[in-house]
């Protein structure tokens, strides 16, 4: 705990401290998320290669995640490995078990747990099938016992199913949350929980198209990426069927679309044997789907996709994008210089962020747009700060940019920190200039920007005096 | 067919003529899709409200469809409504039909097609689950009539699976292609095709939870958005799971989740019952989760997170992603002025594009970022036409912006098409300063921009002089 007095720069109380049982593909995914929010982690893993595992994990995370956000991130957490499962849960206050899913095993492993563990700490289990109930069938304390459900790569992915006691779930939904996650509570414990419900159903059929040669693995997964995935991202199932209905509603779709229930679709209901020869045909269509990528370039390209793809879901404020837009509105307020007074001729930060990798372009480095997103963003804290936010806009009142002048110095690539330092060079009437400077970790300007810009009525789209409470403000500046 | 003298600005043969028999939600949206990828349509419906409904759904796909791409869509085609059968597709060489899914009445409507429509019309049906044999029962000319499945909403959505004769298929591949639309053929007849079996398997589940009070409308969607419907947005779900399997592979990863096909997770697949109390607890969930919404709110909503969607998928060419590229590759080759010579002081059309609902801010105009875009994206044609293609930067030598100065004039909006014209004002060395001109539609200036860019060794990130061709297309300007 030596960051305390670095906390300046934490989003939340870092008094949680993770524990971790298992490091794999969801376990390691695990540890990302908890290091990159911010949060201390102790890990036990029994494979002598888990460590090479979690720092793999974790480079994926490094160069995906922060581009989702618009302001940086707190200051990673500390990751420590433990030779003993004692080491891992004595000091945690969350203990993430993400072990292979054979029951007996995770019993044993919470015996292990709760001799060593506080019993206020939650005992969250990655299964994707065994109900909280199973889990707990030996325990002393089974309350402690909850499923946290996450899906792959959980450092990119929002979604954590909770299961179990009311009071517990109550709690890890607060601690999800500030994992900037969406804890879904899953209102009686089933089998498979919700997702998993529903992806297992998605794979039974697939199974039976590839098995009766209907199509191959990389045809089902078209029909899907060209298909319906597109609509899933942003909407679920009900609410794109809802918009199907049209006018005449829900009731009314599901009367249309009940009916093929008892058609011959459901006839394939049965289970299909996992034959060798099944095996066989779907790993050898899965390589030549996918064969020409390794892993780990399929890794890259789909955790660009999604920080893309939830990227432009937050201009919509929807779905997994409203959730981002949601931790951005916490990481400004406790961005660091909120207090500095604002000044005409001193410069304020207004920008610290990661360069997201969908803003790098064919020479390997952000675009010179992006340059003026950035400034462009500045402008808009400058004005927010003056007043000039959201509920001033829905009065019929902003500032638009007249000029913008960019003075491309350094190159800037993805992953890399920059920051905008933004100074109010005029503000006189409806005038206001601003000048811009983007700075890398090291301090070295990459850029500077002149922007002029002049408030405007926004009903004549003609430029006007200020109103309250920006009049004030800029009086205020000298 | 009075456009034949503007076909300078087609993307495609205009020689198809679409026949539409059926307007609705599916029909509508294939009207739009063909118009405004410069097909003409004639459409027959029995519903009066028939015109109204299409041209709502060509309101929606205008604002939406055209801001997928780099470039202008083809100049759109022209509608006709029709009073006949006969008339709608008796100049046809596609045929769709959208009616409702009753087999006799699809059979008698092919009939009175084929009495009106040319032998080597395609007639298309938009069935979700009617297999081709059972369309073309009754007809003498079976091999005519295929399925051409779409998915809602239809000028956005690109997947179409096509089912039936091989030939006949093999066509239609090559037309769907040409709507920017990726055809999926089917190897064998199937109830209900692939993706709406997949689909049925989902929502049979999902019933389920919801009747049996595991979760609500609401949540199975947060499932889904939150969760795996973000990973099938961009890759399906064996080249997902093949990530999970890790460098082991597919096979592997079968092994490890292929139990839980057994597991009790699949107790649930008989059907459920559509009782009244059943189709009322889904409405008024639905009604909670999205009745503040009006339809024509969700449809936009809707309609613009899937252009952002995929303009994301853009980036990495991935998906739907690669779709578009390659369309506006066409669009690109096919745009108004690729054979202008290049001259020093004289202007030249680099971009001529829609503005995207995506690049709208909270001032309700393109924010001023996104014309540092289109002048970036100005500059790349122009460096293109130079000799300075991804085959030269591949080979290590590019363009750096040093820096650009933008004079905001004129407002752009959603929707609206914007042109650049960009002039060389000097080119000597490594130096290249370009001048660009946004205009919209009426011929007003919106911006300009001054753009002052350094060639660079890629390797040693430094200026140096241009190589062949480049060096020689600079000297050839004057």
């Amino acid at each position: 705990m030596s960051k305390t007095d670095s906390n300046v720069n934490k989003l939340l109380k870092n008094e949680i401290t993770f524990g971790v049982i298992g490091g794999g593909v969801i376990g390691g995914g695990w540890v990302a998320r908890f290091l990159l929010m911010g949060f201390d982690v102790n890990v036990f893993d029994t494979d002598p290669q888990a460590q090479r595992k979690i720092k793999q994990m974790l480079e994926n995370a490094r160069r995906s995640m922060p581009g989702l956000f618009e302001y940086l991130l707190p200051e990673e957490g500390q990751l420590t490995f433990c030779s003993t499962i004692r080491d891992a849960v004595s000091s945690a206050n969350w203990i993430c078990e993400s072990i292979p899913e054979r029951l007996a095993l995770k019993q044993s492993v919470y015996d292990e747990i709760q001799a060593h563990c506080s019993e206020d700490a939650i005992i969250a289990s990655s299964t994707s099938g065994f109900k909280p109930s199973e889990l707990q069938a030996n325990s002393s304390r089974p309350e402690q016992i909850i499923v946290a459900h996450p899906f792959n790569p959980v450092y990119l992915i929002p979604l954590v199913e909770l299961v179990g006691n009311i009071k517990t779930t109550e709690r890890a939904a607060v601690v999800i949350s500030q994992l900037g996650m969406h804890p879904l509570t899953v209102r009686k414990e089933i089998d498979a929980h919700i997702a998993d419900r529903l992806l297992e159903a998605v794979w039974r059929e697939g199974l039976w198209l590839v098995n009766d040669g209907i199509a191959t693995t990389q045809e089902i997964d078209d029909a899907i990426r060209y298909g319906f995935g597109l609509r899933w991202a942003q909407m679920g199932m009900f609410e794109t069927y809802r918009i199907a209905g049209g006018e005449s509603g829900m009731a009314h779709f599901i009367q249309q679309f009940g009916p093929a229930l008892e058609w011959p679709w459901t006839k394939l209901m049965n289970v299909p044997e996992l034959t060798d020869e099944l095996v066989d045909k779907i790993a050898s269509q899965s390589d030549e789907q996918s064969g020409q990528y390794s892993i780990k370039e399929l890794e890259h390209i789909r955790d660009d996709n999604l920080v893309a793809m939830m990227r432009a879901l937050k201009l919509k404020n929807w779905g997994a994008g409203n959730l981002l837009n949601k931790i951005d509105h916490e990481l400004e307020a406790k961005s660091v210089e909120p207090q500095t007074t604002l000044t005409q001729r001193a410069s304020v930060l207004t920008v610290s962020r990661v360069v997201p990798s969908s803003w790098i372009d064919f020479n390997g480095h952000m675009n010179d747009s992006h340059y003026a997103e950035v400034f462009s963003k500045a402008s808009d804290i400058i004005l927010r700060r003056l007043g000039a936010d959201p509920e001033y806009v829905a009065r019929g009142y902003s500032y638009f940019t007249v000029d913008m002048k960019i003075d491309y110095i350094n190159e800037c690539h993805a992953g890399e920190q920059v920051f905008a330092f933004t100074t109010i060079k005029l503000a006189k009437g409806k005038k206001l200039d601003l000048y811009h400077e983007m700075k890398n970790v090291q301090g070295t300007v990459c850029a500077t920007g002149s922007q002029f810009l002049l408030h405007v009525d926004l009903n004549s789209r003609k430029s006007c005096p200020p109103l309250e409470p920006v009049a004030s403000a800029l009086e205020g500046l000298d």
